[in-house]
């Protein structure tokens, strides 16, 4: 019955014994800070990378309202994901990185809580995606949301600093 | 001026003349059907595809979360993508199907209105399948979300049955 | 494969061949003013109503948060029930009448679509009846809602007035 | 001054001394694990309830979405119920049984923290409940909800386990 | 009994004969191009602005996350405003411009419906201002918003192009 | 790299140095009791204010419309503004007085938390505004939002009383 969640188990936490869904109960478990990061691309041809390169990075916008739909989905984690807890979310980052023909992004949580948030983590890339590829779509016929993975999650006891 | 969706563009819609972000004025497009088809993979170890099959499958409980979650996430778009319009939704199907390695995720939706809906077909697959990386992961430390891309765009006039 | 929703099917329309769930494809019909009018029940101890007649009804303030509850509710109803269609909602109504040992709920929903509203009725009245138990549970441990159904469904063909 | 919730208060706690309706302040209060049990029934004709079993229950569908729809409607519940606290809510649990003329839904809630969470089992049965009516309305035009009542509310200190 | 929106009228129309709170019946009027167009404006210390022109705005990225913030929050109005009509919504504009102790914003809304647009396009407005005010508050202590208005409302019959 | 919120700072905490926007890390703050006080004006003919005493005001109904509003607006404070925490919160009070040729409003939020809650405070103040003018707006078209500011933000250490 353990449920460390660094190490695979051999059951889904998530079904009970007669296989039917449930959320997983945590309230015995000891708040921490817990954090992960995410990554995923959104892959496209060399060309629109170009085209945005002159077109629109000059601006800025375009990673911005990714990365600002990134953060605001990250927040809707708990309802878009039937058994995610919903917990309060301290810090939500998006990064996103045009490379050849693709824009990686990278997306990170962080909360003081009972579980983990690599969903927020994930969510956060794969909103920021969907919204490139939406301000994208009309200029490319071809993309693709590839390697949406998690790359780390920690957590580490709660020392908090005197009030500030 | 042209905005035919079916062939690509040679600029962002969704950017005016100074690259900013704009969402793309839709008013004067006549209402039509309008259907779009995606898809997505949820990759991991054969071994979980396996355990699923043995001890969730039969119940059907986790790819039926997986569904419903994914139809509800796309009635979301709108609300996670910024530059996406606000428009009615009649129809969305959800389908997974469990192969060696992978579950495959097809999202379909289907709207009367002025602009496609492929948005809101690739927000079902991708929502189905966190939900699924999501009652995975306790098993499973290297899934990841791949190949999540459009199938299928089309339109039709509207011709409407006589009321019934 | 009728729809006529005004008499019972045969079969469940959100219930695919193999016993799946789904939305049903209404994009082929057309149209109409819809209307449905749905009621409801908080049951209450006898003194509970009097107390609220003595303190809480003078300044109409229960009532009328129930109200704006119930509106707001039946805005929500394809976010909270899967395979309800995403529509546009034009009128939505909640009247809250005392009675001995009872508070009566209706709640009514129209819009202009091509499927009815009774959800959103039923909806209005069912989130009504919680916020009027959030608001009396402090006083009364017995309440309970009861007898929500719908009490009419109507369509009628759309006859616009001329633009004002 | 005492807000004990396990027996009647003499006053609305929700309303201030001029009848005003207003949030309960709970920030005194300490943290505790509240959990709460909620039920309710969807009555139905015998036939829907045996058509049911034929077509639906097989394969676990119909159960299964009205059970995820409860679980995120009880994460909506400080949305929708307007003086209800936004709070953390760490497990939501949903249990239909199909009787002889009805379905019966439990609904349980769990959170650490300084309120109550019985609206949010409360509204994770309705939840449930329309769902249930929203997929049967064409076959079954008597349908109603009866009998939504809180069932048990408890708390305890939390006895944190060492970090997991 | 008129309810032509361009002229004032002696009576609310969110207000029934015995002064109740009533969401407007729109259900008779005509589909037309509605677009309202509204302004506000941030005041801040000169110095703020100043910096924000050093540090933030080569970047773009405050005016972007403002200007994203409010063309979502136009798509929440009906969410936010109880007696607001549910509708599609095909264009929302937000704009900020820098001047010497403020910033003004410009938010304009459009649809094709049965209703004006001018609450969408004011809350386009506050929301990109309580946006602009969260990212400069740690800065400048005496902000206030000021000036929310509607500055032109619009309708138009439709005049549907030719399928595109 | 001070965050005392009670003195202005040179930087933006919402810009990194590359002059990003991000979330403010808060994770290592001490849980505190914080409140914001924030108040607006919804500028309106004084014959309508004559109009709301004489019509609206008796029933009570439209200014507790707008408190009802801006109750639950604060609860979306982080649904509408990017950067701002997901956070419970645990009071929230609007309160509406209207004056010659105004209606003042005054919000309150409080949660005990790592972060101030000046934007909840805001955020009601501003939905409750919103929802006035979309009641009056048949009656009145001059009226405008003023003076939306904060009045007071406090913070305290928690006090736990024993288990209530």
């Amino acid at each position: 019955m353990k449920a460390d969640p660094s190490s695979p188990s051999d059951s889904f936490s998530h079904l009970d014994d007669a296989g039917r869904a449930q959320m997983v109960r945590v309230t015995g478990k000891a708040d921490q800070t817990r954090r992960a990061v995410a990554e995923g691309f959104l892959r496209l041809a060399p060309e629109t990378v170009e085209k945005l390169r002159r077109q629109a990075l000059p601006k800025g916008d375009v990673l911005t309202v990714a990365q600002v739909a990134g953060i605001l989905g990250a927040k809707k984690t708990a309802e878009l994901i039937p058994l995610c807890d919903l917990l309060p979310l301290h810090h939500v980052e998006v990064r996103l990185t045009p490379e050849r023909d693709q824009i990686r992004i990278v997306g990170a949580a962080e909360t003081v809580g009972k579980t983990g948030v690599e969903m927020e983590a994930l969510t956060a890339v794969v909103v920021a995606a969907l919204t490139l590829y939406d301000m994208c779509k009309a200029v490319d016929k071809g993309m693709s949301i590839e390697g949406v993975r998690l790359l780390k999650k920690e957590k580490a006891s709660v020392v908090e600093r005197t009030a500030s």
